[in-house]
């Protein structure tokens, strides 16, 4: 097995002090590779970065207008959220349209991601909950969805568990993988997991934001179109202050969709440009499953396909090279995404 | 440029799901290349792992008597410390000394790595100050150094200070680099970080335990020796609860030391067996920067190079091959090192 190429250089005093590693696929809307580095098709966990297909079950048995779901509803089922007030409030909501609680959720409880509201947590001499799990959007609306389609929401994070099933399907569907070529694990949240190759994931988020794909349903269609337009309309849902994944939405609304999963997974979804274009997808995974360097390797990767308008560069600027500061704010380095990728 | 092997993997569900590369260099006291993977003589930061040598100016100019200095003390100078009620004490202590305060460090406040002693600050509603900062004890102790030796201890943290100068002497001897060849950048701290070979590192940790070494004047070994002894005597000082680098001094008094840097360094001295064995050094650096796979990594090493008797691989066993948590506690996965070691 070859090694994974360097997509990001850590560097201090002008030294090379660490390096990451990854593979990357970019696909379009039929699967067809256009571009990579490293393994496309090796096998990773999808992480948090499927939560857009677990979304589905939900939308395609008429849960936008059977529990009155807004943006903020939606764009939460997708995130992986900072635990910030606003994120706890719209969990704690949409629990409520189903009758449930926070009780209710199999996710555990962590301190939330956005470090102020964690503070201000241990400043109050309150402990986390459920609520504040970057994840409990996603768990709400799992259980949303077995009221609706009748299944006993006891036990939903099981990989047994019909809603799983449905999950799996919508997963399986969505990245173009059989069911039954899917590996699943468990998450961190304890829901199933989804090991499959990386360009699966890539196609899955092209498949998000194309036009129309062969064989679709209407309804199919809209529930992939509502996924976008709710991470879209709430980016600030996605994810929270200080984020690269809120602010990347923000900076291309009908452009681009992206999300991050856990062990240093990303994915990204490009609309088709033009009359006759087709979606793009494109996704990647660091060797090493850290975070530093995936956002700077994502605008990286844009700016390589000619996918990055100037005026998106000028707002995401801050991401494409982050300086490392140390204890005193000193700049004492910098993250160095440069992807060498190969092409059709 | 070659990858450097695989140390470590990440396994989830009886997958890889990451997995963490770097460099292995094992010598004798001698400089003598024993085993390695990957490129034992390529270049790294050693951050903290400099701190035993970075202690040496003050302990070679007589500072252990004239500052009434015990093992807490030293081993604090050698520590990244977790900031503790303990550690911020003996961080005080050696301050007052000198008639220093904690306004003189230059360091920088961060909250306490040990997280039960940073949430007991946010409770108490107090700011970490200087003395938290995990590198408070080497600070303090260059501070004293600079009192001993009669420099203005302003600006002690620049490179040009003489302070600065000693200190680079020791560890050009120590891992026997001339002190033209050796990198300076900025630390987290603020400090001058050093780069050079990760050969010379082990080197520089080997030496630490040597019996005698050619040239070598009484007081020189005296000095190296003390911290050894410091380490040993006081391992809660070096690093704090739930740390490896104090259960690993534990583990093993008077039988080795180690201590780690920041983006994956880590550094061993194992001292002579028999009357007439060499202390040997072990260092590697995390191609990543990552610290996780870092203990697993450490005690590998050490068994497959014979080195790791019964008794300590039972306290250490947790360190091993760490299991994998999710939020709920749930065992989701381990971290597995296999370091594939050439040998001369």
């Amino acid at each position: 097995m070859n090694a994974p190429p360097v997509l990001a250089r850590v560097v201090r005093g002008g030294r090379i002090e660490s390096s990451h590693r990854g593979d990357v696929a970019v696909v379009d809307e039929d699967g067809t590779l256009l571009a990579w580095a490293g393994s496309p098709h090796g096998g990773i966990y999808l992480r948090s970065a499927a939560k857009p297909f677990q979304a589905m079950p939900l939308l395609a048995a008429g849960g936008e207008r059977a529990f009155r779901l807004g943006p903020d509803e939606i764009a939460l089922m997708c995130a992986s959220h900072g635990g910030e007030p606003r994120h706890v409030k719209v969990a704690r909501r949409i629990l409520s349209r189903g009758e449930f609680s926070a009780a209710d959720l199999a996710c555990g409880a962590h301190p939330p991601m956005h470090e102020p509201s964690a503070l201000a947590l241990v400043r109050s001499g309150k402990r986390p909950t459920a609520l504040h799990n970057n994840c409990s959007g996603k768990h709400a609306g799992l259980l949303l969805a077995c009221r609706l389609l009748g299944f006993d929401p006891h036990g939903y994070e099981n990989p047994s568990h019909p809603i799983a099933l449905e999950v799996l399907g919508q997963v399986a569907a969505a990245c173009g993988v059989p069911a039954s070529d899917i590996g699943i694990a468990v998450d961190g949240c304890s829901l199933p997991v989804f090991f499959l190759p990386l360009s699966g994931l890539a196609s899955g988020y092209a498949r998000l934001l194309a036009r129309r794909l062969p064989g679709e349903t209407p309804s199919a269609r809209a529930v992939r179109r509502r996924i976008g337009r709710a991470m879209w309309e709430s980016p600030g849902m996605v994810a929270g202050r200080g984020r690269f994944t809120t602010a990347f939405l923000e900076a291309g609304p009908r452009l681009w969709i992206g999300k991050e999963g856990a062990e240093g997974v990303y994915a990204i979804g490009v609309r088709p440009r033009g009359a006759t274009g087709k979606a793009v997808g494109i996704a990647f995974k660091m060797e090493d499953g850290s975070a530093r360097a995936r956002d700077a390797v994502a605008l990286d990767l844009l700016a390589r396909l000619k996918l990055f308008p100037p005026g998106a560069r000028r707002v995401l600027d801050a991401y494409r090279s982050p300086v490392i500061r140390n204890v005193r704010g000193l700049d004492v380095g910098r993250i160095e995404a440069q992807v060498a990728l190969e092409r059709r």
